[in-house]
């Protein structure tokens, strides 16, 4: 997906990572009838934070999408075809990184001509491979924008990471990996989405989605039959569902290993990856962020700021949490319009 | 179990209530070699904070305890023997409440002859029993300690509590709960209790595993082989798993239902369950808790203020979390031990 113009020194290009769940769709719509606009609408555009009067903004699918079946979506993964065999690769499919998702990314820039993004910028999974741009491919960036992101999965990322890949290995269609001709591992892989979706959220989040939908503790069937859900609880699994039937259970497993195998630059330590580091960086961390909490960019900016790199922060307020780096990024329209014309 | 002596008019008894996965092992050792004491042994014995020379302190094992391959633990719940059919209950045994546990505490209770509890205390689901007392039966408790707790369950801690379901459910070998004659459900179980470890913890504190067993994100297994944990996934999943080897699956289902049910006094909101409270109150929550986090005790302290009740509130500070309120307790012993001599 890619809005504006290329320049003629191909100067002015800024590319967009996309976060664990979503897609190359940035912004506007494909349809005038799309309920929604790509996520980060509120601010790419013409005359918006990213001004697409000024820049070639670009963005493409992540390596292993999750979004398979979604028709504009281009990705290989384990649920493509294995030319050798004819059948999708499964577990056979290798590991992937954020190296490897930034190599895809380098080679689509370098057929359109680009050498130096003038920016690179994303939320979340997004804002690892745009931090991975800066430390492994210095020369090439001249800007980062770190938005609800981190620098490296630390132990406790690592083991959060995992919480979501444990529910498809248990679902029994999941046949370690091997359900492409059979029942895929539906449950497992709405599970997985639903645990994502409650912890980008908050407390104070969801508790007025409970006022909207007259949450009871005692609630009548819940109290009646063990097997039977809390409204808040059907509510989370419907939105889950609904989102799994475009979705590959084994590419999110590749996802969250990819994830959970970052460090910036893929040093053995943070502080060597981040030395590395020549463009300028924005971190956007939402302080209520409950997945990669602020604590994550808050340390990254104090060791870029004791190396003398040129830095800045500021965290994104809200209720939202960690989806406040998504559905509220405009909130700081002004802090990236300004850090992109510097 | 119990500690200290009744006293004549049977006035001083104290009843602490165990949390999700405990029992009533609150103080002291079985036997001098067992590796650990109760949970809450550096505030109960005689001279700590619960003074076993003045107080009579008895707690009970909960209604569908976990434990139930724990010699120590009396119990009924899902794994009981249903004596009409000579098979375990199964989904077949009823939805319970706090209400229940508090009923049967109260019977046992009312059989050692105590009308009346001195003090009720316990932490996070024992909190939530201590709070059930002090609202359904105002006349017989004269003290609450409600630590780590919450006075009922709101959309977020429903949903929270869900995510613990959830595996046990996944796993094949569930079976609707019917798995006492075959292979039970440990992995689905495993995964419950390393999810409830993670929450229970906070990334300040896990980070430092980290750094105990030298987490790496680019670790060789992961890199190579997208089924391999990275180690600090063993860590959390080995430990489930020797814990879930004295536990019972359906037992979990049963107390994340009790915990998604309660609402104090089983009213159809707070403030009316509130305001039955005669009880002095005392509220000692964690200020890093991530499961059940500090606003919910700092509300229900507000709204009992709010009625004029006689109610104080504390808080652990520490970077364990919610276990602060299980392990660090005795941070707050002269708290504690002030709010039992008034």
């Amino acid at each position: 997906e890619s809005y504006g113009e290329l320049n003629a020194d191909k100067s002015n290009a800024i590319l967009i990572t996309h976060y664990f769940t979503g897609t190359s769709h940035g912004a506007g719509k494909y349809a005038a009838s799309d309920a929604t606009s790509g996520y980060w609408d509120s601010i790419i555009g013409p005359y918006k934070a990213i001004d697409t009067n000024k820049f070639f903004v670009v963005s493409m699918d992540s390596l292993a999408n999750l979004n398979v079946k979604d028709k504009n979506v281009i990705t290989t993964g384990p649920a493509s075809i294995n030319p050798a065999t004819g059948d999708p690769y499964g577990l056979t499919f290798p590991v992937i990184t954020m190296r490897d998702m930034v190599n895809t990314q380098k080679s689509l820039l370098e057929s359109l001509g680009i050498q130096k993004l003038y920016a690179v910028a994303g939320p979340s999974m997004g804002s690892m491979q745009a931090i991975e741009w800066a430390t492994a491919y210095p020369d090439r960036v001249e800007r980062l924008i770190s938005v609800i992101g981190s620098s490296f999965s630390d132990a406790w990322t690592t083991a959060a990471l995992d919480q979501w890949a444990i529910p498809i290995k248990l679902d029994q269609y999941w046949q370690q990996g091997n359900y492409y001709k059979s029942q895929p591992p539906t449950e497992g892989l709405t599970a997985a989405l639903l645990f994502i979706t409650q912890i980008a959220l908050t407390p104070d989040y969801v508790n007025r989605i409970g006022v909207d939908i007259k949450h009871q503790p005692l609630e009548a069937n819940p109290l009646m039959d063990i097997q039977a859900r809390h409204g808040i609880n059907d509510w989370l699994y419907n939105r889950a569902k609904e989102r799994a039937e475009n979705m590959d259970a084994n590419s999110l497993l590749y996802l969250v290993r990819a994830c959970q195998l970052f460090m910036a630059g893929q040093k053995n330590d943070l502080r060597t990856g981040l030395k590395q580091m020549t463009a300028k960086s924005l971190f956007l961390p939402a302080t209520t962020d409950l997945l990669l909490m602020p604590y994550n960019a808050r340390n990254t900016y104090k060791e870029l700021k004791e190396m003398n790199k040129d830095t800045k922060i500021a965290e994104i307020q809200g209720h939202l949490g960690h989806l406040e780096g998504v559905l509220n990024i405009h909130k700081h329209s002004a802090t990236i319009a300004a850090f992109l014309a510097e």
